[in-house]
């Protein structure tokens, strides 16, 4: 636990947008939702980079981001799913994991290069899309 | 093996690009060096998504991914690592590796929402970069 890090501190990401616990990590959508269904995998703990956990605890949250995926291409129908640990902002290990649909305005581009406001769901759409998350991750 | 693949088919990335062979995958230079280090990791097989691997092969891949960031954090003084698996134009799997350093021209920004005209270094100081990427493999 880092005492500075908005992640162990609770502050991010908000309560209302968690989807799911697991072993290692938990599952929020995340704030934008322009390109639907794009979910933030946070680790339980402070780890920073990939080479601070060993190797047990890498295959499990490999193994969390994995079984996520799979669950996020298959509710949104995407053609490829993205991954990306950044942390430039929050280096608190967390995972975006961004489903890419034929529809998806630049689908050859990474979705930091497709300019956008931000898309923030309402309730009901939030619910709908966590419940869809969930649903799928049952079903994995 | 996929007969359309340009990674199967070994046009790409280019064979001067090369950095080291491991077990599951293979490291080369990315051609833009306007963040300096980016290393892509090219899996040697064609899979495209981390739940196309089985369990131990994507532990294998993961600790490859993760010996090759930490070190190029340490050859290249990086404040944080970034990772990434996107695939939208190449879908065989590769990961870019981005040390993100102090001197970086936008330290919060994902490298993509980072506008720059590409920066392919020449013969001499590809060389240099391939040299001290190799050392800090052997190091590691």
């Amino acid at each position: 636990v880092s005492v500075e890090c908005n992640a162990c501190a609770g502050r991010w990401p908000a309560r209302a947008l968690w989807i799911a616990d697991r072993d290692a990590t938990q599952a929020y959508l995340h704030e934008d939702q322009f390109f639907p269904g794009w979910t933030v995998v946070v680790l339980r703990r402070h780890v920073t980079e990939l080479y601070g956990l060993a190797a047990a605890e890498r295959a499990l949250v490999m193994d969390e981001v994995s079984d996520t995926a799979a669950a996020l291409a298959r509710a949104f129908g995407a053609v490829k799913m993205n991954y990306a640990l950044l942390g430039n902002v929050l280096p608190h290990m967390h995972w975006h994991l961004i489903p890419r649909r034929a529809d998806d305005p630049a689908p050859l581009l990474p979705v930091w290069g497709v300019a956008h406001a931000p898309r923030e769901p309402g309730d009901a759409e939030r619910a709908e899309l966590i419940a869809r998350i969930r649903a799928a991750l049952a079903a994995g």
